[in-house]
């Protein structure tokens, strides 16, 4: 068990990834906070920054957007306070603005949700269910926690000690507190992170309240006063009893199959892998890991999507894994990989990394443009544009990245996500290193010096330098991926074969103060891959991985999809912008809407690219599984 | 052009559809009456029968059900008024008591409609656009048509005709009048039915008026009184602007596309083609072939179902037409089986037979069980009974049929039919008599005597024989299908080669007195069927077809059909009840949910029984359309 890597050990130096960020940092976070506070023409108004000057006394307008709205704040912010590990001057004042304006709207008792503030306080607690209330104030936290570890600063944290010292006093077991919780879990993964920061112990009380809470009977969410006022601002409107949506329908030890909203789903199972390596509560533990594996073996997509239906945004059941009428939020994938680091926290399996890797070069950086300032809220893995505009059960798919939405929740999650991304490469203590991600950085921890250079994912070598501090041994584990048939590795310019450990390569030595250069060389080569048979949707089709990264056809390249086939054994060539497959283009003399001329097959190379990449050129047609013959 | 066929001319005698007639006649009439008068257990309520009673101060209860309620009793006055055609004590007594019910209901203006009666008439004539008040008095029009046409008898046409005098008091272009329609399009062909039934003129031009003011601008939905009442009774709730929804974007002679709800529109339709008729408006004719085209080459399953879409029960684009998430309302496929007959009342051409008997065959049949008392109300080419349960997109299909419905359309639709379905095999008038389709029968209209005798579609061999009362020369046609690749005809024994015009075998002689014997043999093989490759969702599948019938392969003698393919260029065997297609079974060894395992083929016949058959053994899978290899 590990706690979380601090963000300040870890560097990022170059690669894809840093690419990314670097966007994020310079024109995302920018356009993100413009986007909040009203100045972007043409785009949704938000009301994010006017509501808590609204609360603040400070504008007469009335309460705008959806009751969530206030977390888009706070996730620009812990977005933004990530992003000044780079010096960045608009930034940074944008960030100084918000933290004031914020102190600004907090009320004297702690509280600070600007709905209810500027609704007169009216039925606060009421309704939690839908309310978003401790939804939001967990993203305070986290934003705060985040603006504590790497900027070092202490406003924001006051604000969100505060805010949820006064939730303390609000809620819990003792009597006169409300047993209940939120509809959508974030404030539980949130307070483990303020205890973790400030090692105050009934923030982790709370926690653990709220998450062993949630499920209990009678149910909270059937027995709460319900808000009058917070219906026309619901997120969600759905069956009163579908208690599954929210994660409540039964305690988290009872738990076996992920069902519900996709986000709340890995937010919620993220705080109980945490209460399970605090407490070292391994049965928890395994309660949560089967969670994760029903999500991973069952529900996932080959993109790291997750989330079947539109309905609920929701998981539906196992196998159901359509790649056209799908939701996959870009928010779920970002869950996905934070419930896996949490987990890795705990168990050293290169499980975990395999699909963090998974969900970040695909569900994730398929979520933002390459202009960094339009994003996908649904990623399917197959999109007909025409479908999307005419159909209405398609229409919550697009065939191009949107400005903005009227639930935002997606674009600063995207940013907070890749400016944090310094913290997930990593884990360790003073006896292990172990390397997760293959990301071009520097880490500086428990006393161990290690930086890698790689161009991965574009191609699989990496070269590793270590160096500890003091001449106790340790060992130096690294991720083996699954995806990876072929690896070599050489510790200072001689082949080793190391043992492989629950998927890491160990490599141990009685000393490692003299820098220690490991190369690891991993095949990458184009690959097909199919669906279980249990997948009935994607019987008959195949789709191109070269590495974690998955492939696609975009009509900008091949013209119509829906005639293309992969040849069965045919072969792939070329590598990471572009590879071609042998298929066929199905032909037929048109006799008609239906006749008995059968169809001919052409041979047609296929051009793929990869699905982080999709996208970004107009409108069109894309397609990762294809069928084959 | 040739007015509708009397039903009295025509006998049908046996075969297929004649045990369906008895079933409909013995089991479903019957049992609609009862679920109509809420007698029957365990299903949903009606409250039909108690409205009327209501209305007529007989009963004090609330009005139930929607708003359209009051047509499921016209529907089912007019498939035992048909039924009737065979002697049926319950049936008569049932009929009796409903036609009293009605006259005591009945205004002494004419008015008729239990919702507004019962709400003390407030609002009515608001909201046409959903409040079905017109819809429902064209079937009640229709019932009496078909009362006074089979049974002759006169109570029920004269209360349809003091309500259509009535409607013609409050609606017409003429000052003080409404200048509007109502949203579901069915007064429209009733009027024109009861014009051709009673001579009477001021029933054409309503009915013309009607026709032609659909979709004139200002638009009538946008200005008329909006009722307060009926919200919670509506069948439909969709954007306020959505004028295609109902036909009523366009006047019909601007109209170039089939667009929004399947039913509405086959009977808008039909309409427009009635008063092409009898005015003999060419131009008016073209423009609703144009739009039946546009249905039958681009809009339309192999079964002949329509509506692709379950949003507006409705139209979506050109060759959308998805096998699983689809529509293909019953009476979708019912109005577009009588558009297609009241069109080959004009123009005498194969087209329209052929899709007469495809819709009848396989889209019609499979709306009913073979119990006579259950129902589809949608009708998909694939169905995954999971799927149906577990996705809320998917819900509004079902893998078995349904004893009732909140909107109980279907079920009276079928049966009335069923029941009419003598006059849809020939039409005819003194010097050509055109057999359409081919069903044990007995016809003796304009002087001709036609008798048929054959086991269609179970076979293609049909036994002709045809006498003409007066020496005056004649010309039999028989349509020959488009399925139809060989064909042999006889006439008393001796092979012929008639001409074949317009899809029909012409054979002329200068006089019938004598019997002659015409037969017919139709090579009827099983076939494999594709489609265009402009459907998307049907490249690389084939389905099966024999004759005018569809099959589809079932869980039930398949087992999971998921991983079934066709082997292309593969033998069919078996006819009739029971077609063998070669197969293979994809096969694979499971390595997770994501693998490099390629899927193997095994040989593995696949069992198909007509489309009309499924769902009759139980929970189980079913797919019309299958991949092929
Ligand atoms: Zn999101
Ligand atoms: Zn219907």
């Amino acid at each position: 068990m590990y706690k979380e890597t601090s963000i300040k050990d870890v560097k990022i130096t170059g690669g894809l990834l840093h690419e990314k960020r670097m966007l994020a940092a310079g024109k995302t976070i920018p356009y993100i906070k413009k986007a909040l506070n009203d100045e972007i023409e043409g785009i949704e108004p938000s009301g994010a920054f006017e509501n808590f000057r609204i609360a603040a006394g400070e504008s007469d307008r009335e309460f705008y957007g959806l009751v969530s709205q206030d977390s888009d704040v706070y996730k620009w912010m812990e977005a933004a306070a990530l992003a000044l590990q780079y010096e960045n001057q608009e930034t940074l004042a944008a960030f100084d603005e918000a933290a004031d304006l914020l102190k600004r709207a907090q009320q004297k008792n702690g509280y600070l949700n600007t709905y209810y503030i500027i609704h007169g306080l009216k039925d606060k607690w009421h309704y939690l269910k839908e309310s978003c209330q401790l939804y939001c104030a967990g993203h305070l936290i986290e934003a705060a926690v985040s603006a504590h570890q790497v900027l070092g600063r202490t406003d924001l944290l006051e604000i969100a000690e505060a805010y949820a010292d006064y939730i303390d006093h609000c809620f819990g077991p003792e009597a006169g507190k409300i047993r209940g919780y939120d509809g959508h879990a974030e404030i539980e993964p949130a307070l483990y992170r303020l205890y973790e920061d400030t090692g105050i112990d009934r923030y982790k009380r709370l926690a653990d309240f709220f998450v062993e809470e949630r499920g209990r009977k009678p149910y909270f969410f059937s027995e709460e006063p319900r808000n009058t006022n917070v219906g026309n601002n619901l997120v969600y409107e759905l069956d009163e009893s579908d208690y599954r949506h929210s994660q409540s329908h039964l305690p988290i030890r009872e738990q076996n199959e992920a069902v519900g909203h996709a986000v709340k789903a890995m937010y919620f199972y993220t705080a109980a892998a945490d209460k399970a390596r605090l407490d070292h509560d391994m049965d928890l533990f395994q309660h949560v890991k089967k969670l994760w594996r029903n999500v991973t073996e069952e529900k996932m997509y080959l993109t790291g999507a997750i989330g079947s239906s539109a309905y609920g945004e929701s998981f539906t059941y196992p196998y159901d894994l359509p790649s056209d009428l799908m939701y996959g939020e870009t928010c779920a994938s970002i869950g996905l990989f934070l419930l896996s680091y949490h987990l890795l926290l705990i168990e050293n399996d290169s499980q975990y990394g395999d699909i963090m890797e998974k969900t970040l070069y695909n569900g994730i950086l398929a979520g933002i443009s390459e202009s960094g300032t339009e994003f996908f809220y649904t990623n399917a893995l197959e999109i007909d544009p025409e479908r999307c505009e005419k159909r209405q059960d398609y229409s919550h798919l697009k065939y191009e990245r949107q400005p903005w939405f009227d639930c935002p929740c997606c674009p600063p999650n995207i940013a907070r996500l890749l400016m944090g991304l310094n913290k997930y490469i990593y884990t360790g203590d003073e006896h292990n290193f172990n390397i997760h991600l293959f990301i071009n950085s520097e880490a500086d921890m428990n006393g161990w010096t290690v930086t890698q250079d790689t161009v991965y994912p574009r191609a699989g070598e990496i070269r590793i330098r270590v160096r500890k501090a003091d001449s106790t041994p340790g060992v130096l584990r690294i991720r083996v991926p699954s995806w990876c048939g072929k690896i070599r590795i050489k510790k200072n310019r001689q082949e080793i074969h190391p043992v492989i450990n629950r998927g890491y390569a160990e490599i141990e030595q009685e000393c490692w103060m003299e820098e220690t250069e490991i190369q690891v060389d991993m095949e990458m080569l184009p690959r097909k891959v199919y669906a279980s048979l249990q997948v009935h949707s994607l019987i008959g089709k195949a789709a191109v991985m070269r590495g974690p990264v998955v492939y696609c056809a975009e009509e900008a390249d091949n013209g119509d999809l829906s005639g293309l086939f992969f040849k069965r054994k045919g072969n792939l060539s070329g590598d990471v912008d572009l590879i071609y497959a042998e298929g066929y283009r199905c032909t037929k003399k048109e006799t008609g809407l239906y006749g008995c001329e059968p169809p001919q097959f052409e041979d047609n190379a296929i051009c793929l690219v990869p699905y982080y990449h999709w996208g970004n050129r107009g409108k069109g047609g894309m397609c990762v599984f294809m069928k084959e013959r």
